[in-house]
Order: C-alpha cells, then structure tokens, then sequence
C-alpha cells in the first residue's frame, strides 16, 4: 500500500510559502499576481519533475495527471492564490497535498493513479476582484462574464488587463468548462481556518457540506434630536433600537438552531454627534447555516424581534439584500467514503460543517464531492500567524490518498 | 402698571428673522460673520430709537442701559448669534424680549427702567469655534485666551483675523470683564429648544439649572475573527459587548435617576466587514443631571455594567474622558420669584431643568441668576422649523417684565 512522503510534503509546503513569502511568515499571492504566477510555475515544474502532465486552462487553473490517461478522473487538490499578507496553508495545502499524493501512487505504479488529476485553482480568495472563485465557476461554467468584463481591481486595474498580462484572454475564460466532463467526483483538503477542531480535539473531519450565508443591510430611522433637552420618553432613538436588536442576535438565532452563526460586522450611527439622538442607525446583518431552511427561520427570527423593537422605539426599518448564497451539501457516497478514511487511520468520524466558502462548493453542484479539513491553530487564517502542526498537515495527506482510492472505488 | 407691546415685539423678532434669514425661514448668523454684526448694528439701532444707551464691548457684546443711571443694573437678554440654518428664536427671542421690556418702561417712566441693563450676547453657540459662550465668559472674565489664541474657525479662518474684522483685538477680549461688577442679577428667556412643555401642557415654566455635562469615549476590545469558522461560544465580539451595554443604557441611567439623561450619539465597529467579527468598537456616552453626584452614580452604573458585560464576553474597556461640565444651579431668591410670576399670570409654576446649555450657566458663577422658558413647537430647534406660537411669545415677554421687577426688589 502507497504511502505519502510527509518530509516532501512538509518541504514543498516550505518552498511554496517563500513564494510571495513576508518576512512575517506571511504570504501574498494574490490572484494573477507575479508571485502568484510564480508559485502557479513551481506547482508545474514539480509535477513535471514527478512525470505527470500539467496543462493551464483559460483562466490559469492548472491541471495534472498522467501521459495518456484520458478521465474522467477523480479531481483533488484546492487554490493557490492567496488574501493579502495571508497564509501559508490556506488553498496551498490542498494543492501540495494532492501533488504529494499523485506523485506518490505515480512512484510506487499504483494504478489508481491513472485515475485521478490534481489542480491548483485560480483566485479562489476574491480579494483582487469582488468576485473570487473565478477558477472553479470557469470550469464548471457558471461564470457570468458579462459582470466581471469592466472590472477593476482595487488599485483600478481592469481585470481584462490583469488577464492580459497572465496571457489569458478575458472573453475565453469559459473555455475552461470544455474540461468539466472529464471530472467525475472532487475532493478538496483544507485547514479547517476556525477553532473548532482545535478546541474539541478533533485531528482530522469529514465535512458535511458548506454553508449557505445570507447577508443584508439594515436601515433604522429614528427621528434626530437634542440629546440633553429630549427626556427618553419622547426620543425616537435609532441607535437605541440597533443595540437592542444586535443584543439580542445570539441568543435568537440560537434560538432556531444550534449550528446556526449570524454576525453584525459593522454598525454606524447618524449623524455622530455626542449630543444627537441617532436619527439613523445602519447596520450589516450576516447568517450562515447548512441548511437552507434554518438561514430562512434565522433572518425570520431576527427581523421579527426588530419590527417589534422598532416599534417600541417608534423607529423605522428599511432591509437590503446583499446576497443569499445557498448552502451546498457534500455528496453523501464521498462523506460515507471519507468516515470510513477516518476510521482507517485511527479517527473517530466527525463531521463539521465548513463555516468560510471553497471550492468544492462550486464543484459539488456539478460532480460527487467532499473535503476533509485538518486543525487550525488558533482557529486563525487568513492571517500571517495561521498555521497547522506538520502531525496534522502529514495526517491529513494520507487521509487525502485514502480518500481519493475510497472515491474512486464507489463513484463510478 | 407698565404692558409690553406684544405686535411690536413680534415684528421685531421678524425683522431681526430677516437679517441672515433663509428661504426657508431659518437663520443664518454665526458668530461674528457678517450677518450677526449686522443683527448686532440693528439691536443698537432699536435701542437708540427708545432712547436706550447701546455700548458694544470688547467681545461685541452689546449693552443698553438708561443714559444717566450707573448700575449695578438687573441684566436681562440672550445671544444674538445663531447656528448655521438655525432658527429664528434661539437666543434672538431673549435678546428682542428685553429690548421690548426696556422700552415699555422708560416709555411709561416706570422707575424700575433704570434698574435695568439688557444684552445681546456674542458667540453663545460655539458653532464656528469649539468653545462657545465667548461673550458671557469674557464678561465675567472666565475665557481661556490661551486656549483661543491659535483658534481657527471651520473654514481656516483665524479666530483673531474674525475678531479683527469686526474691529476688535483677540488679545483686549477679556477688557470686556471691567463691567462685570456693574450686574448685580441676570435674567435669560428662551425657548425650551425640547418637546417637555408642549408634551405636558405648561405655558410658561421657570429652569431649576442647567444641567451638567460629562462625555466620554470608550472603546470595546475584543478578537477580530472570521464570522463564518468562528462559533459564538469562542467568540470575543466587542460590537456584541457594546450592543448589550447600549442596549442597557437607558434603564440603567433611569434607575439612578428619572431625570436624569444620556446619549450613545455616535457607535462604530472595526474593521466593519459584514463577515468579520468586531475586534474593536468604539462609541461616544453622554450623562446630564442637574445634580453632580447623579451624573457620577449614572455613569459609574453603566461602567459597571460594561464591565460585567466585557467581562462575559472576553473583551476589554479604554474608557477616556472627552469633557465634563458641572451643572449650574438657578439662584432660588431668582426662581422663587420666578415661580411668584408664574402664578400672577395665572399659570401653576413649572420646574423644568434646562438640558443644554446657556448664557446663564455662566452668569449663575457670578452673579443671582435665572431663566424663563416658553414651549417650543415640537421640540424642535437648531433647525429652520424651529418654532412658538406668537401667544407663548407675548407671554414670555410680559413674564421676563414682571421678573426683572421681582428680581430687582428682591436682589440688593
């Protein structure tokens, strides 16, 4: 039985991380960036080394597998660019694992490698542009160009040039879905980026699907007044009523179910004087779940407990929607597949939801999918101070070879 | 006995309306801008006209006394500045009021005209510079020249090129104290510039004081994180812990005292993403009380009680002091004879607390003073709908005249 090499593994991740890499340990690949076609180059140039075939596609995706396979394949493997002043692991990992583990089952003959192809997706992070997982939405072809065609970056660069430069060409990124037929199941590792895992002691954990997250924009109008000559009872305070709401979050979105996060991000009250009653109070609203249905009950939750605040307070409330992004579920062969790995490898089963969005999300809406996360020390990530112990990062390869066999075997 | 001329008070107070008005029947006068010296040129005129003695002092107060009487006078009157878009009562009514008073007695020769100074006081908002109340405090020799010495206005403008044009010397500001010993009382009619009055049906109402201010900044520091990994139970959410406290802030201050008030005017998360957990949250509170140790007991209970709160939520407080104003307590020889005014109106005494500030808070350090308020329309001021109805208006005039009477018997 193959076996992944984890002083290779742990070296590569070493090598990588100098790409783009900050004094503080840090990373900055940012999406089409030098250094991140730089680090896009020595992913290429390893698997070249290790005999397996490497092809970028439209939007700088790069695949590999083997001369002459011809798919479908099992696809592993996550993104390579990275948030700004970020870390090491975030996308990278999954990457290096996967082109740990082909280059392994490719050493030792196993012909389970004829089956598989590994990728390092492009801009993942959406940082550069308001967007991200470019990569992934040009394979599976659900990218709307139209909206990204008069983009700019945030230092005013239009991501046709930023493409331009990178030798791709804005209007034929959807070229990349020709290959989506020639995947048939993804499986993506990752660091958990939480503390989670961490703080109930979990090594290794099969993920049941990633959330769905809800986002809106909140408007209380109160009526604007003299803070020392407006006695409470005659204040319409649209300040009062924000604080009172955002309080009282928590315990009503746990209220409709347990797992259920909600976060109020930023809060401003208007006009700001020290002796103003706020006439206006705007907020942001977020809900993340599983389960769409429980998002739904949540923001229902929420919006019912503020109309009637709003009403005691004789304020207004004006909701915008920012966006409502589904949850998507991993397939559930793969999770079976993957609580069988953990058991394999010594490991108690256990599922987590992934609270941050990947690329598997993508995937899954087209293919059998999963991911397996490993700890995150601290819980923190997208931070120069992320990072994950080397037991973990080598644990989770190995579960990422069983994984992709497991898969293999059961999706056909 | 001698009457105000209630029409000609009215016209006067809309032809002084006129100078800097608004088409939308505000009034634009800022300290000291054009149209306030040209306010202050048409209140020396009126004087003149009723035989009335107008001095402008090194401030640009201006005076107006009897030719021939020598004090210590019973002063009486406001300020004659506005804020910008302001009203066209505030202070401008006080001033206009005693104007009337002055002139209705030395028309019917009544002997109690040569107990009695008016005034039009100079920058009482503190609108165009920070401080505010330059006139009155030059007049009882409390101004920080120091302080205003390198004072620029909002636009740029040096606080002593602004003097300069309007022909007076930064530096001769405090020259404006030589009178102070000729005031032996003070009396102040304004609008109540808040809802209590109309709310509660009173006409006419005597102030107990004004109230004092404290202010501070406080900032929540909790742990940045990502809302979509990060469950509630390892959060350290500082907008959470500064909603809780706000959100509790009324009751708390209630419970010390039902007079007393605050005011969370202004709140702000960092670093505000609608997915990240505030890390930092920052926000302003006010207290007034007419009682020194009230403020202190309401204050140190919502410390307290964001202390608590913090505590719960892993966070920590930086509280830091912006100001803190003591509260200025009415003479009661001034309010009991107020009060007696009052009821020969046929009005019950109300007491009511002045909730912002005035040119009397000052003079009350030095001399036996007090105020008169009549109800504004909707509480409303600062503001072009700034409004009282003509009868309330006559009212107060005919009240201001029988006080200054009553404070002139009763104050030696």
């Amino acid at each position: 039985m193959s076996e992944i090499n984890g002083e290779r593994l742990l070296a590569d991740l070493r090598t990588l991380a100098a790409i783009g890499g900050l004094p503080d340990g840090g990373v900055d690949r940012l999406a089409w960036s030098e250094h991140d076609l730089a680090g896009r180059r020595w992913f290429a140039e390893r698997m070249s080394e290790a005999g397996i075939e490497a092809r970028v596609d439209a939007a700088l995706n790069i695949f590999g597998h083997l001369p002459g396979t011809v798919g479908p394949w099992v696809l592993t493997g996550s993104h390579l660019d990275s948030v700004p002043n970020g870390g090491r692991l975030d996308g990278a990992y999954g990457a290096v694992a996967a082109l740990e583990v082909l280059r392994t089952l490719a050493e030792s003959g196993d012909p389970l490698a004829e089956q598989l192809e590994i990728v390092g997706f492009a801009d993942e992070e959406g940082v550069r542009f308001e967007s991200g997982l470019i990569g992934s939405l040009a394979l599976v072809g659900e990218l709307d160009i139209e909206r990204l065609r008069d983009g700019l970056d945030w230092q005013g660069v239009p991501i046709r040039q930023v493409l331009a430069g990178a030798g791709r060409d804005l209007d034929r990124l959807l070229e990349a879905q020709q290959h989506r037929d020639s995947i048939k199941a993804f499986l993506e590792l990752h660091i958990e980026q939480g503390p989670r895992m961490e703080a109930d002691g979990i090594d290794l954990a099969v993920v049941a699907g990633i959330v769905g997250v809800h986002r809106q924009r909140i408007e209380i109008q109160g009526t604007q007044n003299h803070a020392g000559t407006t006695p409470f009872r005659l204040r319409h305070d649209a300040g009062r009523a924000a604080a009172r709401a955002a309080a009282e979050l928590r315990d009503l979105v746990q209220g409709v179910d347990a797992e259920a996060v909600a976060n109020i991000g930023s809060m401003g009250f208007h006009p700001g004087g020290v002796n103003v009653i706020p006439g206006r109070a705007q907020f942001t609203l977020e809900v993340r779940h599983l389960d769409e249905p429980v998002i739904g009950e949540a923001v229902w939750a929420f919006a019912t407990r503020l109309e009637r605040i709003c009403a005691e307070e004789g304020c207004r409330v004006v909701v915008e929607l920012l966006s409502s992004v589904p949850p998507a579920p991993m397939n559930e062969t793969v999770v079976a597949a993957l609580e069988q790995v953990c058991r394999e490898l010594g490991r108690r089963p256990a599922k987590l939801s992934s609270g941050a969005g990947h690329d598997a999300a993508v995937l899954s809406r087209h293919v059998p999918s999963g991911m397996l996360f490993v700890p995150s020390v601290g819980g923190l990530s997208h931070s120069p101070r992320e990072t994950t112990s080397d037991e973990h990062l080598v644990l989770g390869a190995r579960a990422l070879l069983r994984g992709v066999r497991a898969i293999a075997a059961r999706i056909k």
